[in-house]
């Protein structure tokens, strides 16, 4: 029998031990054995942190960024292997969409987002400058840099390819190296993955690796610069939370717990409306997409008391709909769970939920299944209950498949009420189109939320669902959901990097974070910046050009001209009136026209379009005479990875003639390298 | 003797048992008895959360500022009471600036941030909308909402005003109540400070609670919706982060930890260069202030191999002229120890430090002092010693006192090794005048540090110092500092609040984020909108104007006017050839001063100013002939709690003739309330 392998230290490792059994969800065939006797934990993590670390941190974001995009169009390319393999997990065609295409989606998302919203540079400047002294000479600003350690990424066996690569992708554009171990059930799955993406050549050695089988002492090597991220049971969560090397080096640990996760009907949604329907099909679906092993299904249906049994009749006729079976039969909709000791776990928490719900659909023991054996192959019928909300079982008892627990609120206070005895899940969802309600509920439970889904007639046709964590928004919640946050965009991203303040002249702070900062010296080069290519441009690149006198006239005449008459611009009196201005003042965006007519260079050159402007502040009026100076520094340059041109992002600071800012802003420009 | 009070469950509770003895630290007098038998701490944190909690969030962030802002001026004014009582724990006068009115600026400083950067309501949006969907029905944005829990502050005894102050105000701003649990050693200051917190009559009740001596079972109490923030050794650290119930509720846990943080001379820095008497003053500062009873003070002092001897002689000759004794005679610059058993644990680590280094500077047993007794008082000789970086011992044992150890480095990228040899840090500081070194040794040792500071003879003057802290940067350091993160402008007020991200249609989400989202309905009201005062307009209440044709003539004369005679205006063959362009286009400046004129309303009305433009981009150019057409719609209402106006915040779209967008802004503007 076939030994999943591992790969580590640079090379793949093959245990030379029997291994434990893996078993075909479908049919309880064995499919490989695994173990990870031999591996040397330690070298492993070394091997990350000495040769993946140092190589990714060689690269920019946006370098890392087209690694990360070029990756996910060669796993596209790789689906179908992936799907064969992932059907032996019980899994149908759409539970491996969410899992194969849902994964690479992270890849896209993180490499499109590290291109639109992070640096092409190696060093991330995070928020504002930081004015500390009168006199401007100290100055502040935070940067994040990239952990020195392994980000080991310790995985469930429901999504073995989402559940990877929700992790990977930010740990990698942040320049974190990874360390991937699997859950066993369905490593044989993951074990196919990692082949795949280091087959591609894409990335550097040392930034990936995989352990199959059990962890070992790998923790027990972890320094303070090592993450852990984890998926999996609360329970594990808290074994590994407390392990002693974490603890003692402070080891940033993220979990990702399964959670009571609610959806909640709105008083509105009754029968007939659209927003009845979304929620009997969500219901359904969430309990029936991947038989139910997510860790952001629906366990908990809250409806207002009147509905219910409107909800368990619809609900009911749509259950019986619901084919079960071999995923390699087209009709099926609904998989094996992943395994027998699944299904007897799943078994063992339907009991202790029965004591105190009733049954409204489905059965523990029995379930018609097409093209395969109900007891060989793990499969469970859907199990919709009906309990009283006053029980503590529906809301701490999760029964990880097929199962949901309908209940009857009163009114939103207690809808938020209940929403809250989960004490923490990942995701909520709020079916109604009272925006009302749904901004009291949403306010009211978002506490204990780390996600929360509002679904309408509005969204429904776009909306990507109830269990759908997607790479933009964060995954985790608070409490019994385990207390992390993964993926958000770029805070995934910095979760795996050290925020540091760093506190200086803005001469050094501009060199430190590589964008120029109010306050550091400024070059007047022979050309005018703008006839320089990005290539040859540099920080603190500037012109000062000016004065021009505004004069009443250019007042009046760009009133009339655009047509914005408005009274400070024209009517002395009424402008004398004003709080702000006491007497008649040029209009803002004749301001920056002006210092635009000043600073430009006119003739075709490597600044090829103002595409924006920011951060524009009018801080002082400009009064008819006054005469204009604006200087012009470069701030902050972005080559594109994928164009011959990038952005260049310009100071722009105009005064008048007593020295006063009149105008800041930031002006955004594309400019050809050469 | 004087039993130091707690105030819980709105009253102070005094305990009837005898209570263990504090004294004084210079003259070893008892001051007054601590203990917290009695108090039913389950019943605190309840207050905490049933009567605190929801009086501080029926304030919006403005609201809860101005008291801030009000609270920091009423201690303001009872300085000469905290400042009477801190020298008894052995501060000089300076000493107690850095804690009395340190702390004092830590609530002035949050009272600024929340007023600037916070909306005036009581959601927080965090980060952009993101757009979910092609249709655009279907978007996401996160959402900061108040914990619902208590966050239990325990703070050291070094810094009994400002460690609890610098706590207290993020979880303030955020909404969330403090229980404060300081550090018996100095709980007697702490008991003022809330006294006076108290008494200024300004703070709902529940939302600050303190318990003076043992946590008792206080910790067992807390559930998934509350904080525990820690300042103390890394050994208690663990054993509070290890708490069953911080353990199974996921609880948020912040630690700071003393570290052993560095100081690096830079080369260029030799002896006759500002630098190195900077580094020499600082040092001697460091080890000094608070008797060298900092988190953040310098423990290592990195010198390049050839300055060790310079430093040692420099530093010995500043040392030798620190005035020590009781801090009540004038003359004094340190002052005593917290107390007589600190003393003993920095001798404990002395000895374990003098293994490997030799005593540069002062001795472990005598001490000359005035007023004092140095025996009977705290009073320890500042030690500077010289040690072989190699050693262990420098980089691992820290004496909590005024504690030194001088150590030569080779280049820079040692100099970067020996630093990230304390395994984590809350400062460091780099004294140096060359740039490059200074952007190679914070880059290098960044991801070891929760700030460093970069001294060069531009900031000192206006330098806050190595070992201060300041609210709108983060404090905290990573590994053996504790892995935590406090204060840093509003990151320290998200701390306490959970992150969520909502998904709904755009109708939805603004109603749930209090922000107009592009796609959700607009009012067209019957007046202008800019008719409206702030009382009376509505987010979504807009205005569509247009459409107006831009002529080439238009152009044409934009461009002689302004002075903008960028090709892409002027000349229709360079145009042509633009990648962008394919044409002449008009200016980006041309189309939002037409918009202008479009949308404004011009006679005297509650709009008072337009004061700024954010994230304007120019989407699709515009060719002569094109028509515009602008939609202004209020996106963001935020008054101003002490103005009679607040500010307005427009979402701009002008669109051509086929619908596109041209250009995107948002236009801000302060508007009357009446």
């Amino acid at each position: 029998m076939a030994m999943l392998r591992s790969y580590v230290s640079g090379r793949w490792h093959v245990p030379s031990v029997e291994g434990a059994p893996l078993h075909d969800a479908v049919t309880g065939e064995e499919i490989a054995r695994i173990s990870s006797q031999g591996i040397d934990m330690a070298a492993a993590l070394d091997h990350g942190r000495r040769v993946g670390g140092p190589a990714l941190r060689e690269l920019t974001f946006h370098q890392r960024a087209a690694l990360l995009k070029a990756l996910a169009s060669h796993l596209r390319e790789h689906r179908d292997e992936l799907y064969a393999l992932s059907a032996r997990s019980g899994a149908t065609r759409t539970d491996s969409l969410i899992d194969v295409d849902g994964g690479i989606g992270v890849l896209f998302g993180y490499a499109s987002k590290a291109k639109r919203e992070l640096p092409n540079d190696k060093v991330y400047p995070d928020g504002n400058v930081e004015p500390l002294s009168k006199g401007g000479t100290f100055v502040g600003r935070h940067i994040a840099t990239p952990l020195r350690g392994v980000a080991v990424q310790i995985n469930a066996f429901n999504f073995p390819m989402w559940g990877p690569l929700e992790k990977f992708a930010p740990a990698f554009i942040a320049g974190v190296p990874s360390l991937i171990k699997p859950a066993s059930q369905t490593a044989y799955v993951t074990e196919k993955l990692v082949e795949l993406m280091l087959a591609s050549g894409l990335l550097p050695e040392g930034s990936l690796q995989l352990v199959t089988g059990s962890a070992g002492d790998l923790l027990d090597h972890l320094t303070a610069q090592d993450l852990v991220g984890f998926t999996g049971s609360a329970s594990t969560a808290q074994v590994l939370r407390t392990h002693p090397a974490v603890v003692r080096n402070s080891v940033r640990f993220n979990a990702e717990a399964d959670s009571l996760n609610c959806s909640i009907l709105g008083p509105d949604a009754v029968e007939g409306t659209p927003e009845f329907d979304l929620f009997v099909k969500q219901l359904v679906s969430e309990m029936t997409v991947k038989a139910g092993q997510k860790c952001t299904a629906i366990r908990r249906a809250l409806v207002p008391a009147p509905l219910v049994d409107a909800v368990a009749d619809a609900a009911t006729a749509r259950l019986a709909k619901v084919v079960i079976g071999n995923p390699a039969n087209d009709t099926v909709r609904m998989g094996a769970l992943a395994g027998l000791e699944q299904r007897e776990e799943v078994r063992r928490s339907l009991k202790a939920l029965l004591e105190v719900g009733d049954v409204v659909y489905g059965s523990l023991d029995r379930v018609d299944v097409v093209d395969a054996d109900a007891e060989r192959g793990a499969f469970l019928s859907p199990v919709l209950l009906k309990a009283d909300p006053d029980h503590a079982q529906p809301h701490e008892v999760e029964a990880f498949g097929p199962v949901s627990t309908l209940m009857a609120y009163r009114d939103a206070e207690h809808a938020v009420e209940l929403a809250a005895r989960g004490s923490g899940s990942l995701v909520g969802s709020v079916v109604t189109h009272d925006a009302d309600f749904a901004r009291d509920v949403v306010l009211g439970v978002a506490p204990w939320h780390g996600r929360i889904l509002v679904l309408d007639r509005d969204d429904a046709k776009e909306s990507t669902g109830h269990g759908s964590p997607l790479p933009m928004l964060v995954h985790g919640g608070p409490g019994r959901a385990g207390g992390g946050e993964e993926m958000g965009g770029i805070r995934g991203v910095l979760h795996h990097m050290q925020r540091t303040a760093v506190q200086a002249s803005p001469r050094v702070l501009t060199a430190v974070t590589g964008q120029w900062v109010t306050g550091a010296p400024r070059t007047e080069p022979d050309a005018h910046p703008f006839r320089k290519s990005l290539r040859e441009l540099r920080i603190g690149d500037s012109v000062v050009a000016g004065p021009r006198a505004v004069t009443l006239a250019d007042i009046e005449h760009f009133a009339d001209f655009t047509g914005d008459t408005f009274y400070a611009h024209t009517d002395e009196e009424a402008a004398a009136a004003n709080p702000f201005f006491g007497g008649r003042v040029a209009h803002g965006y004749l301001v920056v026209s002006f210092a635009a007519g000043l600073f430009v260079s006119p003739e075709p050159g490597p600044v090829l379009a103002n595409y924006g402007l920011e951060n524009l502040r009018f801080l002082t009026p400009t009064f008819p005479g006054d005469e204009l100076t604006v200087t012009l520094t470069a701030k902050q340059i972005t080559p594109r990875e994928d164009q011959d041109y990038g952005e260049v992002r310009w100071d722009a600071d105009v005064v008048n003639q007593k020295g006063e800012s009149v105008a800041k802003y930031d002006v955004l420009t594309l400019v050809a390298k050469q």
